[in-house]
C-alpha cells in the first residue's frame, strides 16, 4: 500500500509509492528501454488483456468490454500510485502527518491508433477525450474521500511519458496538491480585495492587449502567460467565468477541443513536435470556489536544455519572452 | 536586459532572459552538442580568457588573476540571466508586476581538474568551495537591492548541467523565490505556535528515530526527509540552530565539507554516479529570520524515468521510501 506524506515545513503532500519500483524502467538508474511498438503496446487494440479491466470506454455499438471496437478507453494504471480500497488512516508520527495512499490512478487511452498524437486527432475525437475526462470526474466526485482530481498528459520521454501510445492520466487524491491550493489562495485574496475573479481580469487584459494572444474562439482564449515558467508555455482559459471543468456545456467542450487542437498543432509546427505536459487545473471537488476560481489548461513544452535549470532550484529562468513565443505561435501555418 | 515578472495568481517570480536564447544549445529544440572536452573547456586552466574576468579566486601565491594557478575560481556567467548594473525599475503593467533583471549570476569553478566531480575532491578542497560560497554571499550582501542569494549545483545533463567541468552557480535576486518564502512562512507559523524552530524539531526527531539517518558528525546531520519529492533525496542540516549559512564558523565549514563529501560518495556508490541537484537553502538577506529559520542543504538525484512525473503536475510521486533509501545509503561502503 502506498502512502501520502506531508512535508511539515511547506505543507506539500507527496506519494510514497514504493510498489512502483517494480516497474520495468525504475530504480536505480537504468537505461531507458525503448517503448513497445505498435501492436505489441499494452494500450493498443487487441492487447486489452494486458491492462486491468476497463472502467469505461466509448465503443462501437455491440462490441464487448475489453475487446477492440473502442475509440477512447479508460483503465486503471497497471502500476498505480494510489489504490481505491481502504480507509484514509490519517495519523501523526511525531511532527509528521501521513495517510494511506487511497485514491485512483487511471489511464485515458486517447485513440486506438498507436502512432497518432492528440495533436493529430480531428477535433471531434479530441472532444471524446475531453468527455472522458468529464465523465470520470463526475463519477469519482461521488467518493467523498477524494478532494482533488488531477488530469494531465505527458507527451514524449522528456516530459515523463513511458509509453508512446497517446494517453492521459488521472490521479484522484484525498488531499489538494500545493500547486492547486496556491492558486486557490491567490484567487481568493484577489476576490476578497476586488470582488472579481483574477483569471477573468487576466482574460480581459490579454484580449485588450493582444501581444500574448495565440488563438481564440467565442468561448476560449489561448495565451502565453505574462510570467511563464517555460519557453512557449501556453494557457487555455474559458472566456466566461467557471470554476469546475466538469460543469462545461456541450458547445464548450466542442470549442475547447478546437482550440486545444489548434494550440497543439501550432506548438508542433513551431517546435517540431516537442515533448510537453498538459494539465487541467480545475477546482477542488467539495470546496466552495465558484465565485473566485477559474478552471484552465496549462501546456508546457519541455525543450531540451531550456528546462534543466528549475529542476532543483524551484526557480524559473525562461529564455523566450512570451510575446515572442505568442508571435511565433500565431504566425505558424496550420 | 532581462526582466523579472510576477505571476499575479501565485506570486511566483520568473526571469525572462531572452538574451540567453543566444546560447549555443538553446531554442528551439536542438540536439545536445557534446560538452567541450578537458583542455578545450572554458572552465579549464589555460582557458581563462574564455570566461569573463574572474571575480575572485583562491590561487597559488603570486600567480596573476585570470591565469592558471587557482584551485577555486569565481567568474560571471557568460550568458547571465541577470545583470548587476541598473535600477530595479519596478512597475505595474495593468494586473501584472515587473522589474528589470538586476542581480548577479556567477559560476563557481570547483576545481581546475576537468574530470573530478565534487564527490571526488578531498574534503579539504570541498571546504574551499564552501568558503567561496561564503565569501561571495558576504560580498553581495552589501548590495541592498538584493534580497536572496541562490546557490546551487547541477551535476550531469539530466540535472541541467551544460558543462562537464565541476562547477556550482550563484544567482543573486532582488526578490525572494517562492520556494524559499514558502519555507520561511512554514517556519514562522511553527515558531508562532510553539516558540521552537521546526527544523530543530526535525533534527531531534530524526536523531531519536534513526530510520532516516544517513550520516552525522558533531555539527551536522544527513537524513532522507520524511516526505521526499525524489527518490534518494537527502538533506544536510546543522544540528545547532542557525538561519544564515554565511555565519558558519571555521570548524562548521570543515565538518560540512566532510558530511557533504560522505553523502555524495554514498549517493554515487548506491546510484552509480547519478545526475543531481544541490541547493543551499539559507535565509533571505535582510529579513529577521534568526529565531525561526534554519539553513540547510538539499540534494536531489535525478534518476531516469523516476523524475518525469512531477515535471508539469507540481505533484510528486516517489517510488522509494526514504527509510529504504537511507538504509541503502548508510550501508554503502565508502
Amino acid at each position: 500500500m502506498s502512502e501520502l506524506r506531508r512535508d511539515p515545513v511547506v505543507g506539500r503532500w507527496v506519494i510514497i509509492a514504493a510498489e512502483r519500483a517494480r516497474r520495468p524502467a525504475a530504480f536505480p538508474k537504468t537505461k531507458d528501454a525503448a517503448p513497445p511498438a505498435a501492436g505489441l503496446c499494452p494500450l493498443c487494440p487487441g492487447q486489452e488483456a494486458l491492462t486491468p479491466p476497463e472502467i469505461m470506454a466509448y465503443r462501437q455499438h455491440g462490441t464487448p468490454a475489453n475487446q477492440p471496437g473502442w475509440t477512447v478507453r479508460v483503465v486503471p494504471n497497471k502500476f498505480p500510485a494510489l489504490h481505491i480500497e481502504g480507509d484514509l488512516g490519517r495519523e501523526g508520527v511525531g511532527l509528521y502527518d501521513r495517510m494511506n495512499g487511497v485514491g485512483a490512478h487511471e489511464v485515458i487511452i486517447e485513440s486506438p491508433e498507436h502512432k497518432l498524437s492528440l495533436a493529430d486527432l480531428p477535433p471531434k475525437r479530441i472532444e471524446d477525450v475531453l468527455w472522458a475526462f468529464h465523465d470520470r470526474i463526475v463519477d469519482l466526485k461521488r467518493d467523498l474521500r477524494l478532494r482533488y482530481i488531477l488530469i494531465f498528459k505527458n507527451h514524449g520521454a522528456a516530459a515523463g511519458a513511458t509509453l508512446e501510445h497517446p494517453h492521459s492520466q488521472l490521479i484522484a487524491l484525498p488531499i489538494v496538491p500545493t500547486s492547486v491550493s496556491d492558486e486557490i489562495e491567490g484567487c481568493r485574496a484577489h476576490f476578497q480585495q476586488k470582488e472579481r475573479c483574477i483569471y477573468c481580469d487576466i482574460v480581459r487584459q490579454e484580449l485588450a492587449d493582444g501581444a500574448r494572444v495565440v488563438a481564440e474562439n467565442p468561448e476560449f482564449l489561448c495565451v502565453t502567460p505574462f510570467a511563464p515558467r517555460f519557453a512557449f508555455e501556453t494557457w487555455i482559459l474559458p472566456k466566461r467565468h467557471a470554476a469546475y471543468f466538469e460543469e462545461s456545456q456541450k458547445n464548450q467542450i466542442e470549442l475547447l477541443a478546437r482550440i486545444l487542437s489548434e494550440t497543439l498543432r501550432r506548438q508542433g509546427r513551431v517546435l517540431a513536435d516537442p515533448a510537453y505536459n498538459f494539465i487541467l487545473h480545475s477546482s477542488p471537488l467539495h470546496e466552495k470556489t465558484g465565485d473566485f476560481y477559474h478552471w484552465h489548461v496549462e501546456i508546457m513544452p519541455k525543450l531540451t536544455e531550456v528546462a534543466g535549470f528549475e529542476w532543483g532550484t524551484g526557480f524559473y529562468i525562461n529564455p523566450v519572452a512570451p510575446e515572442e513565443a505568442a508571435a511565433f505561435l500565431r504566425e505558424a501555418e496550420v
